[in-house]
């Protein structure tokens, strides 16, 4: 029987959080430490001999805690944007930044960065979900941490990868070189199952599956979420992953704030682990969630911070306070998640979410010696009471601070001795950092300078170097439009017919252009609404202009319009706008052979008398336009109007 | 003009927390104290001499943090309970413990507790309320705090007076002895409308509008506080204390978690201020107040940590950084309270909520100098991003910790600097509070371990020796007692008719006696129930038995059951419980000259076939006892019972 161990952790409170919460009181057991494992736990261990003994007085010994969600590279874009929507936040900051700056240099800078300070808040394993995971894996192994690490897959292009089946090879490559790590398990992260599609989540799980890894990824973040699942899947986010087969892989589900009684089943049943991230969910206004049902049933669920750009910190020991009092409060029942519990999902429970719970979580003999020392004699947590066997864990969750965490070992190394971190230097990541700071705002200050440059970067807009050859002319009647359009000297080759809301941005500096979003109403010949789209136009200032009113180039640039005019509105703060309604008929007809553009407009608010008519055509060169600029004048005077009928203003300016 | 002043503080980023929010970047402006005040700041002060500089590069200077709730002596109370139902945590700990500890060194050496922790989070003014309030004045002006002190008024006895008279009188001699006090602001505190009568809150009113100093009270925390009033008095918490006169001074209602849009005009009109505890509200479940309504309409809203037996710490940091991202959640919009409103709320609008705004709140020539440096650069707070003007306030409410205050200064004298505390001595403190810890421990362990002392210690108990004589019989019918009753040989002098329901509480150790829990349904001839009321027996061992089931002697002791069935579960911890439910007729009768009360029960809850017929008789000599004893067993006999049907068992017995 071997009662020799290289160090014996004795005379602290032992918190083991086991399964029975076994708990010994200082002097009353020991822990005993060989190579990367706990060999002993209890009186017994105290009778070990042991090549260091340290005396842990006035501490409480437990295991290191487990943050079951974050980003850790993001410790880079903490506190780069706050207090904005959710969409303005993701796809105004975040995705443009990362796009730009988002490197192997990068990830594992924000992973030592963000190593440093879960080290000193007591964590020793986290899981993560980022993007060029190789370098997460380097920097929390090079930190001594044990960490979950997801390479994320997507259906967009990601920094690390211009399409999904690419992403999918990186984290094929990147599971099969960090497989059977001592400290890191590598993974796949589908991110969400709204930015995968089915094939994607299918293959991630069959890739989990394969090599017998974790799944993680994000389900039921918000209700905006569950109702989209609900209304092009017919049911909520749980089932439907379950039905692209992700239950065939051992996944690790953030957030699940929105979930049903039945999807909690779903999820036990799959033998999922979830991470409850109250202060992220809090923060994104994404909800609570219902952790006291999960925790009824029996489910795995862990506590993560979630990436520091929306929490914005990694400090496990707040949000073990955060999650008791929440779920007390929207609960209303005070006795609602009680200390100890709040300590096992830090720990225990966690571990199990991130399914390595045969490895940590606990301080049991065989399993590896993840441990924290936590000064309980701080100023904040003074006075000690003795009568409650449970006031130690109420000391930790509702009074200690992370800063109370004295050491950390992590696999038998001490990563943290008296509060001094011994395998990162923070000088020099804080320098490294500072240097990023300072290009993400030169970024940043450049691009929110050009409307321009800020469309560009939430994507998708496309410059459209427009020639145009266009007329417009104010009429008092449609019937004579009406008349030629369904007459001989035309051919409609399509008709539409629109009812157009446009909501302009004008900024303080004209040369910014005018941004446009529009939204179409399209209509059958009975004037019923079928179909709508949105669109989101710059224009820019006009580059050429023939006598005429006949303009030639402009710069144009188009992008789809994915979001709320509010986003937009949040997003590129015009210092004015101003609001078009309209009602236009549109004919493509073919006139002495070139193919025009008709519009027939009434504008509806603000309301102007009459009618207005647009003749457009493309055009390609100079003599083609004067081509064109001729017979849409035949074109125009044909229709009714003359050239004293013509107007030079765009609608935005006619109506201002 | 002057352009001297006794200490310059140059270089740091300079929030001034006032009106506009006006903001100097490092360098570009400066801080000038002399004595007591703020002479001046911006980049006029630069140009300031003085008799010494500090150079505060890489910090922030803001106003001192304004704590606007606390019960600060109850830093000896934390983590005495926790995870218990209000009424258990209040009635079954707090306030026994309160009784029997709290005095003026009590007082003092706690406030003295709260001070160090809160002068190191940042805090400069906090508003208190408490007992022996003289104690907590002096204990913070000691430590150089400026505080809003409230002695408490309540209709019970407290610690510190045994009638509200005394406490009132209590309260004006405190506004005397400390008016005019340059840090301490004397108040005086009606504890809630719910433990004050009409006549407590207008002369607390009254007391406090002739002095013109604060009324600190709690308002509307639990909606069972709300339900209660709209019941007694036909109206919400607000509209109530209005009636009763409460606005004719200037209040600060801490908590109004529960108040309605009218409510919060209501305070609004009054010049109140609301403090707003965002940790105990959760922590104890009272739910979430409707802070952005009530910004939203100008009230003063405060920010507090409530006292540090409920929180459980006075971190400002925390709760600033809760406050912010609960608002998100709770209005499911990411952007309400943004950081920039959430400071505001610990500084300016807090110091109004006190009503000491002219005097601290924000960095203005003319106010005192309460000051305060956060430290930019730690790690947690690592990178900083100059993109935003509102990234600092970003920073210092989402990611800065209590630790990363570096210096305090409040009415121009340091209490803090480079982290050292300058006015309190922590060490001997910790000490003392560690020897109240072992006092209260061994209090509260010696009574948990008696039913009796529990019992006591809730308040309300009255021990009865009880001499009595009874005798109880089974009867196959009813008829026959019916018939004595009704007829000449006895005289009935009261009759009532009750449904009962028994719970009564078992323990492992006999000797702790048996707790009961009776709930009588009083009923009307017709059956109706026209009253109900509730009674808690504590029933010791038999002391005294004669031959014959008469009894003698036994200790009981009642108690008015004023709390839940719920509560005294959760409180006494029975082992076993069993329940007993019965239809009474009781007849007070006179017979040959002696007084008998004579029950008529049927069993129902469990069903027992038959009736039971119990006589039982007060006795104050064994001469009178055996004289009863003879009446009884003649009446027993009239009543058709014959000594073979007698039963000794008490019902919970007969039932088991």
């Amino acid at each position: 029987m071997t009662t020799a161990c290289d160090l014996l952790l004795t005379n602290a409170i032992i918190l083991t959080m086991d399964e029975r919460y076994t708990r010994y009181a200082a002097g009353a057991g020991a822990v005993a430490v060989t190579g990367d494992s706990v060999v002993a736990v209890g009186p017994y261990a105290t009778r070990f001999t042991a090549k260091e003994t340290l005396d842990c007085g006035g501490k409480a010994l437990l295991p290191g805690l487990v943050n079951a969600h974050t980003h850790a590279p993001m410790t880079l874009l903490r506190g780069l944007a706050d207090d904005l929507r959710l969409d303005v936040w993701l796809l105004g900051y975040m995705m443009p930044v990362e796009r730009e700056f988002v490197s192997t240099d990068f990830v594992r800078l924000g992973t030592g960065l963000a190593c440093a300070e879960m080290i000193r808040s007591g964590v020793t394993s986290f899981a993560d979900m980022y993007y060029f995971e190789a370098g997460v894996a380097e920097a929390a192994a090079t930190a001594g941490m044990r960490a979950v690490c997801g390479q994320t897959v997507l259906k967009f292009p990601t920094p690390d990868a211009d399409s999904f089946e690419d992403s999918l090879a990186l984290a094929r490559e990147f599971i099969i070189q960090w497989q059977g790590h001592p400290l890191i398990v590598p993974a796949v992260s589908p991110h969400a199952p709204y930015t995968c599609t089915p094939e994607i989540l299918r293959a991630c799980a069959q890739l989990a599956a394969e090599f017998d890894v974790p799944l993680h990824t994000h389900l039921s973040e918000t209700l905006l979420e569950v109702e989209n699942s609900r209304k092009d899947h017919g049911m909520p986010v749980v089932p439907w992953v379950k039905r692209q087969g992700l239950f065939e892989a051992k996944v690790l589900a953030a957030h699940c704030v929105h979930i049903d009684e039945g999807e909690i089943r779903t999820l036990k049943n799959a033998g999922a682990g979830v991470a409850h991230n109250p202060t992220s969910n809090l923060k994104l206004a994404s909800g609570v969630a219902p952790v006291v049902a999960m925790l009824n049933q029996g489910l795995n669920v862990g506590l993560g911070t979630d990436g520091p750009a929306s929490n914005n910190d990694l400090d496990m020991f707040s949000e073990l306070h955060l999650a008791a009092i929440l779920a007390k409060g929207m609960s209303s029942d005070p006795t609602a998640l009680p200390a100890r519990q709040a300590l096992a999902m830090a720990t225990r429970l966690g571990a199990r979410a991130l399914h390595i719970g045969h490895l940590t979580g606990s301080i049991e003999a065989g399993k590896r010696a993840d441990l924290i020392l936590v000064d309980l004699a701080a100023l904040h947590n003074s006075p000690r009471f003795e009568r409650d066997p449970n006031g130690v864990y109420a000391q930790l969750v509702y009074a200690a601070k992370a800063s109370d965490v004295t050491d950390v070992m992590c696999n038998g190394r001490w990563l943290m001795r008296e509060r001094t971190l011994l395998t990162l230097d923070t000088q020099d990541l804080a320098l490294a950092a500072r240097d990023y700071a300072r290009r993400i705002d030169a970024f940043l200050i450049e691009r929110e300078q050009s409307v321009l440059q800020k469309l560009i970067a939430i994507g998708g807009a496309v410059e459209q170097e427009s020639f145009e050859v266009q007329v417009k002319a104010r009429l008092a009647e449609d019937a004579k439009v009406l008349e030629v359009i369904g007459g001989e000297a035309v051919a409609v080759l399509r008709s539409t017919r629109y009812h157009e809301y446009d909501t302009y941005f004008l900024f303080d500096d004209p040369a910014q252009g005018r941004l446009r979003f529009r939204e179409d109403e399209i209509m059958d010949a009975d004037g019923e609404v079928t179909n709508t789209r949105t669109r989101l136009t710059l224009t820019g200032a006009e580059r050429e202009q023939k006598a005429g009113s006949v303009l030639l180039s402009r710069s144009r640039y188009l992008a789809p319009a994915t979001h709320t005019l509010r986003f937009y509105r949040e997003y590129f703060k015009p210092s004015l706008e101003r609001e078009i309604e309209k009602e236009r008929r549109r004919w493509l007809v073919a006139y002495r052979g070139e193919e025009f553009y008709v519009n027939l407009d009434r504008v509806l608010k603000p309301a102007l008398p009459g009618y207005y008519v647009e003749i457009k055509a493309r055009t390609w060169s100079r003599r083609d336009a004067d081509n064109k600029a001729g017979l849409i004048g035949d074109l125009l005077a044909l229709l009714g109007a003359s050239a004293k009928d013509t107007v030079k203003e765009e609608y935005v300016d006619l109506v201002a």
